[in-house]
């Protein structure tokens, strides 16, 4: 049995690795997003002790989904839990743990994204994958925070193909370093302005006079509107919109950073990464699900303590702003890299969707002094 | 297979009624609660249309759990969706559903009530039935609204006993007419107050000079505070409280009712059912997930349709506040029908919970002039 | 002039005080709100460095009005913010100042309280305050904090006689100690449950094994229901309720406590002294504005540090509860407090309002055992 | 000392005054912000029945501020109320009526923007305004929404110039057709990205295949970021930011339509506008007061009525989405419009703002392929 895993394993690495010559990323082709540097790896673990990982599924000719996972820190998240917020953009949608998150300003799960009609089952393996955590013995409560889009134009969404083993080895690979992105784990099979979507990272870090923070954002996107790429009408010159399709769909948006914020001003952190979709030309259309998960892994809740107290120091109100900035900026800028790495891929019912007409883009923004 | 599952269901129903005798409902003792008359069957059925299916698991020494499934109408509910609202009275809870029935202020499943670790279990259910249903084959987006409350004091939660069979079994089964309460579907294994809770369900119905609704409760009581039964401090008096164990849990409320109101009025209804549950001595704890779904079975909206429109009539403002009264009546109710029929119960690790002492809880209330 | 104004003050007093006997507090009869134990006082003034401050306007035959100023402390709360948060129980109501709290967890300005059309002149004058401390020269930008309920039964509300003085001779007369209940400062015209409302207060201090907190409130009661004291059905039995009148108006609530809270566990709180509102029969009419602003004295903001940080030891959420317990008791305690008090008023049109039947209430509540 | 400031004043006065021949609109220049078609006037009075009346004061080297007022329609909108929503981007304001707005979703005055500190006296306006009308004479309680922001650094803001004369000429001065933007009324003191910013109003006209309606939208421009125009950085290559004071500010945003929206869809909308500041580079910083005021002209909710019914035929939540993009790319616009209509403005300590440098905006845009 357990060869049986390995072998649909490798199969499913094969199937995945089977594609073109992937793309640069914008930043590579020197394409600017804002004004504040990222951090070194421009990616969501650019913020310490942040971990990711991802399963990607693709069967036959229907299968395209998958699962991605975000942990703040390699430690016992229940027991350890992340200040954290949930920021509702548009709620047409089926995230999980969003009233505690609320409630009590923690995150006490990794973060999961994966396909809509897959919640129920990511959901459960996070309640498995706690149960069994050493030191978790008598838990009967867990709060999985469990985000999706609906992938069900390329992707078999009704055979709901994910497993809770799946899920379990997104969690158990999950490391710090390099994201892969595009169509990758929970954005194998999205669709983003009409091309092919995914998922993307980016980060920000201020500069050590503003605190030194990092912002790093993890996008699965699958959403619509008019697309605009450091500013430039590219959905527009490319005649590339509509007002049905095209204007559809949901972004899953991440945000983890190593400010001392609070589970309030995490929310309103989380608000301003919103911001950034609304940059690409995103317009949270009705159908659309649309949430910004926030947590800082600069201090930790205990789920229990002998002292009555939480002694918390974090970031006054007046300092945030540049905080806000870099969450905007590295939002937008991790929507473009999915856009950049996803490729064209067809799936079922014969569905197509073309990647990013990378070259023309290029060209377009050449042309707008962009590059 | 199928005899199996017949013979074990016997099980689980001969287990169920092999207690002691019932209590009478508290009204059938002459208890009132307000002022405004009840439906003829004072359960949230008085709702026409509305049904209500349970299934009661009690299994060895350890499993005290069970599903609630609570049904708007007979239809295809997907296709015809109900106006409806989620009111959080304490977010500690894995509710799911929220953010898409306060998006477009719709439900689109029945509301199945659970214990916590099987939300997941019953959100999948869902969805199964969903997808099965005739007219449903091109689905791929389901927003299940799933509540629970914590049994894990009597039931072996961490063993996650319901399965999407059960979750099934109680839709399918799902009924008009009486109603059951106390140790059974979702309230099999739940404590209130200290003694053993369970479901209770009550109903109010308007003068017809005040428009003739009905408005239709059902609970899962899980919570504590200091009990008060139709005023009298009965906690206080049996001194049954404590600042602990007996403060904490949480309770979900359903609010069906048959007034055309809208999704923003029927939020303002479920606030409305949160303070019927603060009349019975409930504090909304800091573990509480107090969760209340309202919807109308006044009107429907078409999943589809040719039109761009939806025509509504609907409740002014101004003509509501009965409605409010209404709510918080057949609340109080519910939560002490669902004492009153609860009855002692031993579970897991070897706990035991005692019925509401009834024959002292009379007594206390003849001499409080409110027998 | 200031003669004249000292005179008419005078005059003021006297017209207040030129009424009946007043009735003692419920609690000095022997009627008991809940398990806690009050403050010394049983006044939001239990909470050290409390201040309150009353102006009352009883003029002619229709001027019935007043100003209720509560102030965490006694410095510059513009410099020394308190962290706060405010709930929406019923948001049919003028209260300012919502959205600037809620966004960033602070207060800056003490509370006032007055009628529904006196709300921009209250503000107005809490700018001229917060202008011309010592220290605040620099100001351009005051968030001032003021609520209302409409004593347009009894008071020629239209006529607005509620002047900038007023306001401001309340904050300055305010102090620790002793607090005026029933007919005074924002409560003069004020009609509860069809009876004489008007100012109550109360408070509520946790043993010391569960912190030694204070919990005061003080409530401005202008609202309907079916009137229910310490559990006892007082409306149904003196026939006193119906579904019109008797049903509508609003209650402003305030809860101050020295318990170290954040605003995301402040806001928790005030909803809790909104529970306490429904366990006096009131249900939150569509006509109800209902808001409770809580704020903690425990610790400060300011306005201006060299810090960038908030160092921050607060009450971790696995020890709220039992001030969630506090808070509802001592509004439902500071409610009936306000009717005990308030005495029968004539005032504008020939509007009469009754004072509670005090006698009858004892006797009803010494039938029920609650004496 | 005082002579040099005033002749620096007189200076600054005449510079301001011997300005300069006003700029064309953006769109005027050619500029195109989205893709749909704008309304006739390309103003917030292309919604038929919309007025808007502006009174600007400058006075001396001091005054630099004034009253905006935006009426749905010319009738008794107390009486006539519009259905209505308000979403609070960021919540560091001072906009009085936020609740009732969202509890009851209607709007029972004419909107009102001034700056800060005036909020009490323009609040105090609306309600002689609502007393006096005809037909209002028994109104006790009014709602006034008033918006704001701060333009004390162009304007003594301390001196609280605007009176109430002020705000009920704007009300009287109110009409339909063209709409004055720049240094206008709420605007005549407000700073945008460093620039000078001002009053700015636009519209969208959806084509009749989604339904021929139209979105207006009327800002009042006094925020931060790092300004971009029609996706040209023009904040980078101007210089033209920083993480400081061009970060910070406010954005007040109406959004009228006459869309038959109800009070949840106008939320929603509410919410898009927001997105349309993002696209400008605006951050909502932590100081800024970022509202929307959303209301539909398409139908009234009568304040008094024999029935017990609104009867309404509101848009399906399937058909918004274009209206959604209407409500972004028309408050990007209108921002935009803001600052090119804007003019160099001196005021109180001498301080001075040049307007944007719209030459050189043209030709960034030129070189951009965005003219």
């Amino acid at each position: 049995m357990k060869t049986a895993l390995l072998l649909y394993s490798l199969l499913c690495l094969s199937l995945t690795t089977s594609v073109a010559q992937p793309n640069k990323r914008p930043r590579e082709y020197g394409i600017r997003f804002g004004v504040v540097p990222t951090g070194p790896l421009n990616t969501i673990t650019d913020v310490p002790s942040v971990r990711v990982g991802q399963v990607t599924l693709q069967q036959g000719t229907s299968v395209r989904t998958g699962v991605t996972a975000i942990l703040p820190h390699k430690d016992n998240i229940f027991q350890q839990k992340a200040p954290a917020a949930i920021y509702i953009g548009n709620g047409f949608g089926k995230l999980t743990g969003y009233s505690q998150v609320e409630e009590l300003g923690t995150l006490e799960t990794p973060i999961v994204l994966t396909n809509t009609l897959s919640v129920p089952t990511a959901t459960d393996a996070l309640i498995d994958y706690t149960l069994a955590q050493p030191g978790n013995g008598r838990v009967r409560s867990v709060n999985p925070v469990v985000g999706e889009t609906n992938d069900g134009f390329l992707n078999d969404i009704r055979g709901r193909h994910v497993t809770k083993q799946h899920v379990l080895q997104a969690l158990q690979q999950a490391k710090t370093g390099p994201v892969e992105e595009g169509n990758v784990g929970a954005g194998t099979g999205t669709v983003c302005f009409g091309f092919k979507g995914g998922i993307g990272t980016s980060s920000r870090k201020l500069p050590a006079s503003l605190g030194g923070y990092t912002v790093g954002v993890l996008v699965q996107t699958n959403f619509g509107g008019v697309l605009q790429i450091a500013g430039v009408p590219v959905g527009v010159r490319l005649g590339a919109y509509d007002f049905k399709e095209k204007l559809d769909g949901s972004c899953m948006i991440v945000v983890l950073t190593d400010a001392p914020l609070d589970a309030r001003n995490l929310r309103r952190l989380a608000k301003r990464a919103f911001m950034g979709l609304a940059r690409t030309g995103g317009i949270a259309s009705n159908g659309s699900g649309d949430y910004v998960i926030a947590a800082s892994t600069a201090y930790r809740i205990p789920h229990e303590t002998t002292s009555q107290f939480d002694e918390v120091k974090h970031l006054r109100n007046d300092n945030i702003s540049p905080l806000f900035m870099a969450a905007i900026e590295a939002t937008e800028e991790a929507i473009i890299n999915s856009l950049f790495a996803a490729q064209t891929l067809s799936g079922d019912q014969g569905h197509r969707v073309s990647a990013l007409p990378v070259d023309q883009v290029l060209d377009l923004l050449r042309k707008a002094g962009q590059l």
